[in-house]
């Protein structure tokens, strides 16, 4: 058994947890090797704590799980079956309907399948598995960092592909495009969420929409995108002016920026987590802005885009080598526009590094 | 109230159920115009037998919400509020902490939000709404046909793009990346789901993964792809040949082409929806290749790309005017190739027209 099944099977057994039952397309991935999103078809993995796993997934999927690796039992079905028939026979032959503990991604399965999983069970005591799975992966090991360094260098690149296509009269829309062309040339399949470019007044709204808003002289330009690579996500936010900037938009960029690198500067191992958002909260919040920054500092980031750790103010745990989450504070201030600034920040053993490089330096575009 | 919202608070009259949640974000747009993916934040409508409906949503998407034109409450909580709180409010300001019957997404609504929702009442019986919603939304009305016809022109346009990028040792991803540059060039935010280009020997996996394939003479090419226009989306899938085929490829097409033309004869209102599945799969069947159409016929479309009616064989639903779904069998033929083909149909009052209209005749592109 691979280490990270090991990892969960002995919360299994700790726990006394009979049978846990794993669906969402992040989990699946980090367990077995295999990423898919099999849209309404229902795909999970059974782990017992007394034997070994069993993968119940549509039947044309299986060559794909075959080949990335998984050595255990596998249930394929047709699109007539009903999985739940597989998933009772297999519940049945391991004599476990009268289990006393199960569990399952209680923020991921629906209320329709954990129905359908419970009424497998005579009268079985549902154990959350959410926060015990999101906890695992919260660290990274260096092969998800070396995946993730390389997700993050194709964010720099999107942005920088971004700040080429500045010019007067073009397009939120004509520079995403372009943006998400040459990601994809490089061999990216799927963004890690729908790419942001926003011109001028639309900078001030921080989930705008692109559009066919044209670029002008004066205008702050923010690119929000991340791209997915072998299934990890990273996450960049920049921020750059158009030929000009008034001194009230100098003034919130200068602003951001210095409460980004304060939550950077306070990111190493025993921190608490929620004073990251805290430290810059309070420069923004000193500059007489603290009004328009209405969102947390950042969110953990892996195969999830966001995933724990949150950081937000409230979160009350400590900082470990290995985790990753983004840092990305932001002042939005109607009809004058808005600035964000966000990395990909990685703990390591004495501090953190990031891994998004693309410049901070307030930079006007010509 | 708009129509859709009468219809929902009739059914809720109807079955005496007090407060119904939605919160997937299909249906929170269907009935609210509103479109957002709020991500892990909690987002919904609550919907009452007697009273008005409440809206319930991150701080910072209010203002948006109050553009798509929602003209009652609305509760707006900030990242460190928890939106359960301000739901318990409200349902005890309206006096149903003793409801007797409540309703929600139960296909949608994880285990853990059913729960928290669950624990707002005494003792309430949970009338799934699932099926109840998808009904609602399967007969799309003027306005949403008229979307779906310009979706799935961009489908047609994307395909064709495709079509032209192909040349000797181009790359999967390469003539991927072009199909996307161009239609984001043309508005499109988003693919109803991810592009899928393939060449040669990887078009025999329903399934497969775009990558560095090179294109070279003799290759089957698939395209699957799809748009997101206004919320709809649109599913379009082509194959053609590049520069020669063998007589057991071309059998193939002729094959899957003969019952994708057969399926679209059969759409018209008061056909049994499962017998276009077995319309399609008889003509498989019978030339020999029904053990590699693994799949069913195809699926409904609309603002989920996948959504009611099932095109599958056990659907004992009839076929009504307004309905649009997906007709799209292949034969996968291991080590020789796939073959599928794909139009978006909508039901009219006497027959059918496909929304995608890229020729279907056997292409060999030189």
């Amino acid at each position: 058994m691979n280490k990270r099944l090991e990892t969960v099977t002995n919360w299994l057994k700790g726990e006394d947890i009979d049978v846990l039952f794993i669906n969402s397309t992040e989990n699946v991935y980090y367990f077995s090797n295999f990423y898919t999103d099999p849209h309404e078809r229902l795909m999970g993995v059974l782990l017992f704590k007394q034997s070994e796993p069993i993968f119940i997934l549509p039947a044309m999927e299986v060559s794909q799980l075959k080949d990335a690796g998984w050595q255990y039992e596998i249930i394929g079905y047709a699109d007539h079956e009903n999985p739940w028939d597989n998933i009772e026979e297999v519940i049945e032959a391991r004599d476990l309907t009268k289990a006393k503990k199960v569990s399952f991604e209680d923020g991921v399965l629906t209320f329709q399948r954990a129905t359908a999983f419970l009424d497998l069970f005579a009268d079985a005591e549902v154990i959350a598995a959410e926060d015990q799975l999101n906890e695992m992966r919260v660290v990274k090991d260096s092969n998800e960092i070396a995946i993730m360094k390389r997700a993050a260098e194709m964010a720099d690149y999107g942005v920088q592909i971004g700040v080429n296509a500045l010019q007067e009269g073009v397009t939120e829309m004509e520079v995403l495009a372009k943006i998400e062309y040459e990601l994809k040339k490089k061999g990216v399949r799927d963004m890690s969420f729908s790419t942001m470019v926003l011109f001028g007044e639309k900078t001030s709204d921080p989930h705008g929409n692109p559009g066919n808003r044209e670029l002008k002289s004066g205008d702050l330009v923010l690119f929000d995108l991340g791209v997915v690579l072998d299934g990890y996500c990273s996450d960049i936010t920049r921020t750059v002016a158009y030929r000009s900037l008034t001194v009230k938009q100098r003034d919130i960029y200068e602003t951001v920026l210095k409460a980004e690198l304060a939550a950077i500067e306070a990111s190493k191992p025993g921190t608490r987590i929620g004073d990251l958002d805290i430290t810059a909260r309070d420069i923004i919040t000193e500059a007489g802005y603290g009004d328009y920054f209405p969102h947390r500092l950042g969110h953990g980031l892996g195969i999830n885009v966001h995933e724990f750790p949150s950081m937000s103010h409230l979160n009350g745990g400590l900082l470990q080598e290995g985790m990753v989450y983004t840092i990305e504070p932001g002042v939005y201030l109607p009809g004058i526009g808005g600035v964000r600034i966000e990395d990909d920040v990685l703990v390591t053993n004495d501090g953190c590094e990031t891994l998004t490089k693309f410049p901070k330096d307030l930079q006007i575009i010509e």
